[in-house]
């Protein structure tokens, strides 16, 4: 399909989880709604980048130079907790059960895909352990193979520093069924078990 | 969440079959990606009404007056196929089986909705018999409760000009099981029987 629906098909499709058919059926959507829809969507998307900056200390999104959470003066700076991406900063905040700060990376180690270590804030990182008095850094990456290396990447960076280094326990998910539950997680399971 | 991430979600969850969680996954997606992606669809978007209008003869989306249908001398202007929406037009025309041109309704008889008949463009359809030498009209309502009721409607209507009132076959699709054929569409396939 040629000229605008076209453009706006090609452009909706390179969405995640949208194909062709899906991307067809947003725009017809679109197209059938009153103009005003189309029109503040397309105002936001146009103006978001403008409106939305990666705040100076940690890296998550906000509408200031520095994020929500780093303003906030009741969060714990003594403790900073790694994650890939602002979805998993929002994700640990809705458990509303950690107090301190984050750092996201906005990228995970993948050598295969040309990402390397230059690509990791690791530096604000370091500088954020002095200045902030940082006494625990928390490794949040995902237990996948990209965030398990990254993960290790940066323990062994930060062990020289003065600072405690961890990782959020692997495990048998709560709910989970042993007999479904894959062999490296059930070994996980197994290797971090506690004393109770 | 408030802000610009807020709004972009509150709009992508108003799309068909996109719920909180998903807008969600989209907006971090785009807000991820690179900003000329954003800016490039804010823009497709906010100018979409402007560019793409109804044809003035048939209710087809194009970015002219006339669509490219209706404009295209190669098309049979004796045959006249009725569809809902604009993607049952592009359906057909995938089949490159039909030359004639077309009616887009935009709208099906849905009376518990409130869409009566004064919704239908049922007199540019009429002036079209007469302007356009139209021979054949061809209903190709969806087979769906309000399709049937508009096609009927139309068929009514229609019936005492002269012209050839027709409905598109329903039966067993093609490929189906009659094994798991509904009741009615097996019906449908009994009474449209035809002489081989």
């Amino acid at each position: 399909m040629q000229g605008a629906i076209g453009e706006l098909i090609q452009l909706l499709a390179r969405l995640p989880g949208v194909g062709e058919r899906t991307a067809m059926r947003l725009a017809f959507h679109i197209l059938s709604s009153e103009p005003e829809y189309a029109a503040s969507l397309g105002r936001t998307l146009e103006t978001l980048h403008e409106r939305i900056k990666r705040c100076e200390l940690c890296g998550n999104f906000g509408e200031h130079a520095r994020c929500d959470v780093c303003l906030d003066p009741r969060r714990d700076s003594r403790s900073v907790c790694v994650v890939a991406r602002v979805q998993d900063l929002l994700a640990i905040e809705r458990t509303a059960g950690f107090r301190g700060r984050y750092h996201v990376l906005h990228a995970l180690l993948a050598p295969l895909d040309g990402i390397g270590a230059d690509r990791l804030p690791v530096q604000p990182l370091i500088e954020r352990i002095g200045s902030e008095g940082v006494e625990e850094i928390i490794l949040a990456t995902p237990l996948s193979v990209d965030g398990e290396a990254t993960s290790m990447y940066l323990a062994q960076l930060l062990r020289p520093l003065s600072v405690r280094v961890t990782r959020i326990a692997s495990g048998v998910p709560h709910g989970g069924d042993l007999e479904f539950t894959d062999q490296i997680t059930l070994g996980r399971a197994f290797d971090g078990r506690r004393e109770l």
